[in-house]
């Protein structure tokens, strides 16, 4: 099943993104092309403070072409370990600092054509603490009681993947 | 929170996806770049048999570089509609045809970077039914207790995130 790379050019060198497009021999000895966006990985964390709320951002997506709802998330940076990006990211979108951060695993957001792993968390015994955010970054921070949230799920409300995956991974572990 | 597009530049063109810089103007009226993936969309199916066993398709993913399980999912083709390409894709990926498609939603992957959203679907009566899938695809189906699926989220075995999210989804709907 796997698949060796042959020869690889880079096609795009940008400040978050890069775009290769590899050649690649298949099992069955025939050749390919693949499109990979090399992306630096990123956190995203699902924040519950002690009355059950979640910690959601609304922030304009680009791509999405809309507002969308999400858990806080960022990328990570050159050298950065995951955790102390979560605490960074999570501080510098929402003004909090987590006492505990336990980890939930992790997606590949879309391991046909990005490298793009997200370090997903649990974050409690949140304090107020704040780190001043990107310049080009535009937030706004709801608290959103997590059956909520859910319910945002279901409606359509939260559409944002890294989103759905890791409240549901919080709403099973606590089992709301 | 809005973001306007002041000027765009296409600097790749490829066979999956289209990459874009944005210079964008922020809702403080200064100016930024936008990394910008264009991807023509998605489907994927939570494909459920009549023993509570889901449909989980194995395949290297080069970005990913490992064999990853993931539910049976692909790109839309241009002008197709996201049904039929559910249809299409399961019969294609695991040689199954769903009597029953309901609709669950979806998911931008990644809407920091990429246009891709995927549309969820929840598959039963599921028929025999082959389709010849892409030449350059290599995919192994497994039949796996959807009780047994969801461990393997939480343990870490699964690590997709559309799986990820339809999978938890299909949980909360049936009281899983």
């Amino acid at each position: 099943m796997q698949e060796t790379i042959v020869s690889s050019e880079e096609v795009f060198h940008g400040r978050l993104v890069k775009l290769f497009v590899h050649e690649v021999e298949l099992s069955n000895g025939s050749h390919s092309k693949r499109e990979v966006v090399k992306h630096p990985g990123a956190v995203a964390l699902v924040a519950l403070d002690e009355q059950q709320n979640v910690l959601l951002v609304r922030q304009f997506r680009l791509p999405a072409a809309q507002v969308l709802r999400e858990i806080p998330a960022g990328t990570l940076e050159e050298g950065e370990a995951p955790l102390a990006c979560a605490e960074r990211e999570l501080q510098e979108e929402t003004g909090y600092r987590p006492g505990k951060l336990e980890e939930l695993g992790g997606i590949f957001v879309a391991p046909g054509y990005t490298t793009e792993y997200i370090h997903l968390y649990l974050a409690t015994q949140l304090r107020e603490s704040r780190l001043d955010a990107d310049a080009d970054e535009f937030v706004e921070v709801d608290h959103v009681p997590i059956k909520d949230a859910l319910a945002m799920i279901e409606k359509g409300d939260i559409i944002d993947g890294k989103s759905v995956a890791g409240l549901l991974r919080v709403a099973r572990k606590l089992g709301l």
